[in-house]
C-alpha cells in the first residue's frame, strides 16, 4: 500500500455540509493520506450553485473554504472561477480520476447528481457519492455503468452517516445470509424521539431544537415522514441484501403523529420507541418497513442516544452483529466519503 | 468478482472448535462461495493430533467431519490418512494456496502454529489464522514475511470472535486517528461477570456454568486472569493502532478477585463491571490496560449480555463507532476465518 504514491485528481460537486467538510478533511489529513496511504489527492475542480472552479494542476482547498466561509461561491475563485456554469459542465470537462458527488438529494429526478455520476462513470472516473437519490432512482443502471467502464461506484456515506454500515454488510458478511436487518438510520427522527422520551419535550419543541442544532432541515418532511430512512433501506436492500427493492416495496410510517405521552408510556414499560427500518425474510422474500417501533430496553437500537445511529444484522453464520455511531456533526459522514476514496485505491 | 472461478486449495491445521466449524461452513456455503463469490475451495490437507490427511485433488469434508464426530483423528482418513505425522509436515509438503491455522494458542513458543505460518508464507501461501499466539509473539516478523512473499496474512478471527473488529479498525478507520479504543474481547470473563451481576451467581458457580456451556476452558487461567484479553489488545495495538506493543506494555488485572457483592453494588449505582481492554492516547503515546472496569449503564460495552463481545473506537474524524456481536457458539469465529479467506480473493 505504501510503495509509491498514487496521484488522485478529485472533482467535487456540492460544497455543503458534507462536501465542505470533505475539503477540510483533505486538507487536515494530507499527511496521513500521502505518507501512510500513498495517496496524493488534488482537487482539480469544484462546483456549487454559483458555478464552478477548475484547474488541472489543482485548486487551493484553503481558498475554496475561505470563499465559502465568506458566503461566496466557488465561481469567485480567482482566475479559475467560472460563474454560472453547471456541475455537469465540470464533470464533462475536468481532468479527473474521481468524482465526489455531494449535491442535495433530489428525489424527483435525481438531478444534478444522477447526470454527474453517469457522466463521470462513462468518462472512466471512480465515483464516491453521499447522495442517496441517484442510487434509489437508478441503482442497477449506475452499478452496471461502473462495471462496464471498470471503475468503482461507492456510497458508504449514504446510510447512517459515518458508520460503515454498507461496508459491514457487503464485505464482512459476504458469505453470511442476513435474515433480519434493523436500522436506526435517520439522525433527525432519532434526535427528536430521544429528546421527547428522555427530556419530555413536545414534538414541536424537539423538532425546533433539532433544527437549531443543525440536526434537521428547515423543511423536515422527508426525515420525519420516514422517507429518508426508506431511501436508505432501498440502498441497503440492493447493496447488502442483493434484492432489487424500490420505495414501493416499503411500508413507510413517520413520526409526526407521535406524542410525548406514548413515549413516556413506553419508557414506563421498560421500552423505547425508535424509527426503525427493517428488512425481514419471510416465506423466501424480504418484507420491508419503516415505522416507529417499540423496542425492549436491551435491544441494541433502543440504547441509541439522540446523536446516534445504528444497525443490526441477524445472520446465519456470523451471529448477530450490531454497530452504532455517535455523530455530533456531519464530519463523520464526510469521513465516510474519504473512507470510500481511500478504499478505492488501497483495496482495489 | 463473479467473472470466472478461482480455485483455492486450502490446508487446515487444527480441527477443533474453530477448525471443525470452518469445515462445516465450507460444506454448507459451497454454493455461495462458488456462485456468488467465484471461489471453488477444496481442502487438500488437514492435520490434528492424530496426524494428517493429504490429497492434492481434495479431501471429502463430510468424511473428515464424520471421523471427528466418531472421536477418530484425521489420520484415520482412508488411503490418505498418515498417522503420527505433524502439522508442519503437512504445511511443508501439501499443494496449497492457503493455510488456515486453527491450532490451540501456545503462549510459550507459539508452536506448532508459528512454524506452520512461517513455512506457509515462505512457500507462497496466503495464511488465515485464528490463533493469537504466533501474532503476539512474532507480529512484525510474520507480517514482513507475508509482504516479502507477496501473500496475505489475515487474522480477523483472533479478536472478539466473529465481530470484524480488526477489519473495522484497520480498514474503515484507515484515515482516522483513534485516541481511545475499548473492548470487551473475552467471552469467558464477560459471561462470568454478566451471570454474576444479573443472576446473582457466585464466581465459582458462574465459572462452572460457563464451562458446562462451552464458554470456558477446563483450565480457565488465561481467560480469567486477563491474559487472553491482553493478547487481543496486543494484536489490536499492532494491526489497528500501528503501535509495536507487547504483553509487557499492558497492565493486566483479571476477574478472579471479584465478588458478587461488588457487582451488585455496581448495579445498584447504575453501573456495570466488565473486563475492559483499553488503549488510550496520553502524552503522545498509548497507555494499555486490561482490568475490571465500572462503566456507566449507557456505555456501549456496559450493555453487552453474557454471550456478547464488543469494541468501541473513539476517533478524530469518524465520531465514536461501537460494534458488538452475539456469539452463542464458536460458529461466528469460524465465519470470521471464512470472511478472511473470501476477502483475500475478492478484495485483493
Amino acid at each position: 500500500m505504501t510503495t509509491g504514491t498514487t496521484q488522485v485528481r478529485l472533482i467535487l460537486v456540492g460544497v455543503g455540509n458534507v462536501g465542505g467538510r470533505l475539503l477540510e478533511l483533505l486538507d487536515r489529513k494530507q499527511g496521513t493520506l500521502c505518507e501512510d496511504l500513498g495517496l496524493d489527492v488534488r482537487v482539480t475542480g469544484v462546483s456549487d450553485r454559483s458555478g464552478l472552479a477548475i484547474c488541472s494542476s489543482g485548486l487551493d482547498v484553503q481558498e475554496i473554504l475561505r470563499l465559502k466561509r465568506e458566503g461566496q461561491g466557488v465561481a469567485a475563485y480567482g482566475e479559475w472561477g467560472q460563474p454560472g456554469r453547471t456541475a455537469l459542465d465540470l464533470v464533462r470537462t475536468a481532468d479527473a480520476d474521481l468524482l465526489v458527488e455531494a449535491s442535495p438529494a433530489n428525489m424527483v429526478d435525481g438531478q444534478p447528481g444522477l447526470g454527474c455520476i453517469e457522466t463521470a462513470l462513462v468518462r472512466g472516473m471512480h465515483v464516491v457519492t453521499a447522495n442517496k437519490a441517484p442510487l434509489v432512482l437508478a441503482y442497477d443502471r449506475l452499478l452496471d455503468l461502473a462495471r462496464r467502464h471498470k471503475v468503482q461506484l461507492r456510497f458508504d456515506a449514504t446510510v447512517a452517516g459515518g458508520l460503515p454500515a454498507i461496508n459491514l454488510g457487503q464485505r464482512d458478511l459476504a458469505a453470511a445470509h442476513i435474515h433480519r436487518l434493523e436500522g436506526v438510520v435517520n439522525l433527525t427522527t432519532n434526535y427528536i424521539l430521544t429528546r421527547m422520551a428522555e427530556d419530555g419535550l413536545s414534538y414541536e419543541e424537539a423538532l425546533g431544537d433539532a433544527q437549531r442544532a443543525g440536526h434537521a432541515e428547515t423543511d423536515p418532511t422527508l426525515d420525519v415522514e420516514g422517507w429518508d430512512a426508506a431511501n436508505k433501506l432501498v440502498i441497503l436492500a440492493r447493496s447488502v441484501l442483493g434484492v432489487p427493492a424500490t420505495l414501493d416495496d416499503i411500508a413507510v410510517q413517520g413520526i409526526t403523529g407521535i406524542g410525548t405521552d406514548l413515549l413516556s408510556q413506553a419508557m414506563a414499560a421498560g421500552k423505547r420507541v425508535k424509527l426503525v427500518a427493517v428488512a425481514v425474510l419471510e416465506d423466501g422474500g424480504y418484507r420491508f418497513e419503516v415505522k416507529p417501533t417499540w423496542l425492549d430496553a436491551n435491544h441494541p437500537l433502543a440504547q441509541l442516544g439522540a446523536k446516534q445511529m445504528g444497525i443490526v444484522f441477524h445472520t446465519d453464520i456470523s451471529g448477530s452483529i450490531s454497530a452504532a455511531i455517535v455523530e455530533e456533526t456531519p464530519l463523520p459522514t464526510a469521513s465516510a466519503v474519504l473512507r470510500d476514496l481511500v478504499q478505492i485505491y488501497t483495496l482495489g
